[in-house]
């Protein structure tokens, strides 16, 4: 879908005369644009007109040879003098209190809330987003596997984020999408856990979850293995997870209800006596950000459609023990979801 | 100074019975914790409580060991349950316009906006910080050094980069500060160019934008070489820039009117006949932001403190052919301002 197709699905559903999106990430998902400071004012009929500072101006011409581009300094300003005396919807979910004040100052005309029509449509993916997540998907997938090819004992956790993170660039990857977690032995009960100096040996679970960035697209991906032999307990933990984070994923198919996938999850590991250790969301979109609609969560009111992509992630923490999270990025369909990433999810038991 | 010491700083200037600090850089700076999602209660005698989600229970414990630590899901509602009644100053300059309305439903009691303390005080660096910046600094400095050392000529920009952000890495950076600006020939007139796999070739102008980051804060540094002898046009655009540059740092000393030290570094570029070329800001705050308060501008009211940390970087940008940006990072003294990226600035002719 062209950005020109994207704006029209958007300003179609308009409920004012012109929608201001002020979000960078929406900003990019209707333009192409992708510098750090602009603002898109999206007309009724589908017209737009990019607003950014002159530091933009060539790139702007550049990535948005469809749009009128607006260089100025005060881009409210510059926004205000186009729609006087019509109205005009605001993204008030990350618009700032001051912002919006400056901008009800400046506008002769109704302000609304935007409600979240970008981030709605962002939902559903088009072909070429899936294409770009594919690849960040396989990329991540294929480093991965370079990685526990190699020996990983003796290594820090830093050291061994580092090398992962050069195989990604080394594949293609535009960048890496998120700070990359590598968490060893007890870290591995820390679910955002950052890289240190520990060293990985032998009995060590080893959580490793990170992702390449392709076209602006992220891949999300987890797993756990063990150093060397598996001890019963650690065997148990994540034979769990991996039975919950399994049925979780078979259960992302177009129509089903967000909060019943999240209550089936639970569920599941709560029959296996894990529940209470699992103390993080079940997963979240993912596309231009790493984290986006739709969020799991057991009050969401939705169902889940044709070409949303997300991640599926039950974890178990055990504090000072160590912690089991499976991770896939998914994209539902409306026969069977596939996996984008689709790494082992056997216990691994490496060197 | 300890964050307890930050915490009695801002608290000693509250006008309302708390500050809900909310934007997760004020919430490390007063706390210390890195986490992802929290927010801070400042009470005005200086207690303090912070609020997190259950991800960064033990980080936020670990992390924050003369903190009270409240977990939970909710941030807002469990924070309106700890002031019902009191006045509560919010960051209206960061909370989105949804936020500060369920706060307010929340809330039983005054809310005003905050203005920006946390901000302000952190544009005074204390002696900790400043010995962060000094290391971020000296990684990248040497960063450069090495890269400089070796053959660019037939490299593509995206290869640069990349070896300039492991040169930083390996000398000790906990991570690159931002995405590096590697810009040959003509996409050295684009300012914030995005590498790309143009190969370097002879004559071309070398435009690098880069710094490390070490215990969150950030060095930024912009040196422009040329590949191969120069050509005079590259030397009179060079030497115009470095001219600007030099009075600018000179100008960075305590007292002196921001908005005074830009008219000077505008009116040196006058005099050269490039003002018209100088499309971009001339620097802005460093630190735990790789963009923070102050921004130069020329109705910037306000005058330079002593250890204040910032950016002088002015550039010609000639669009089509190249262009030049030098840029240091400069701490604010008493005395002569402190280079803390010294690095050449004249023009090198490199291989």
């Amino acid at each position: 879908m062209s950005t020109e197709a994207r704006r029209h699905r958007v300003a179609g559903a308009l409920a004012t005369d012109a929608l201001l999106v002020s979000t960078l990430f929406n900003v990019r998902y209707l333009t192409g644009f992708t510098g750090s400071n602009a603002a898109v004012l999206l007309e009724r009929d589908g017209g737009g007109v990019l607003f950014t500072d002159g530091r933009y101006r060539d790139q702007a011409a550049a990535e948005c040879p469809d749009l009128e581009v607006v260089v100025r300094r005060d881009l409210p300003a510059a926004v205000a003098e186009r729609v006087t005396g019509r109205s005009v919807a605001v993204e008030t979910h990350t618009m700032s209190v001051d912002a919006h004040a400056r901008w009800r100052d400046l506008h002769v005309g109704p302000t609304e809330p935007a409600g979240r029509p970008v981030e709605r449509a962002r939902e559903t993916k088009d072909d070429a987003e899936i294409a770009a997540l594919r690849r960040a998907c396989a990329i991540s997938v294929e480093a991965l596997a370079g990685l526990l090819d190699g020996p990983l004992v003796g290594r820090s956790e830093r050291e061994v984020a580092r090398d992962l993170e050069n195989r990604m660039l080394d594949l293609g990857a535009e960048a890496v999408g998120f700070d990359t977690i590598c968490a060893a032995g007890e870290n591995s009960a820390i679910p955002h856990h950052a890289p240190t100096a520990r060293r990985l040996g032998t009995g060590d679970l080893l959580k490793i979850d990170f992702g390449a960035r392709v076209d602006g697209y992220h891949a999300d991906i987890t797993r756990t293995m063990v150093l060397g032999p598996a001890a019963d307990w650690q065997r148990e933990v994540h034979g769990a997870v991996r039975q919950a984070q399994a049925l979780g994923v078979a259960a992302l198919v177009e129509g089903a209800e967000v909060a019943a996938v999240d209550a089936a999850v639970r569920a599941d590991l709560a029959s296996s006596g894990q529940l209470e250790h699992f103390t993080t969301g079940l997963g979240h979109g993912v596309g231009l950000q790493i984290h986006e609609d739709p969020f799991f969560a057991a009050t969401h009111p939705g169902r889940l459609t044709d070409r949303t992509v997300l991640t599926m992630e039950p974890g178990v923490y055990l504090a000072g023990r160590g912690g089991v999270r499976i991770e896939d990025t998914v994209c539902v369909t409306p026969g069977a979801p596939e996996v984008l990433t689709p790494a082992p999810t056997e216990l691994l038991e490496i060197g």
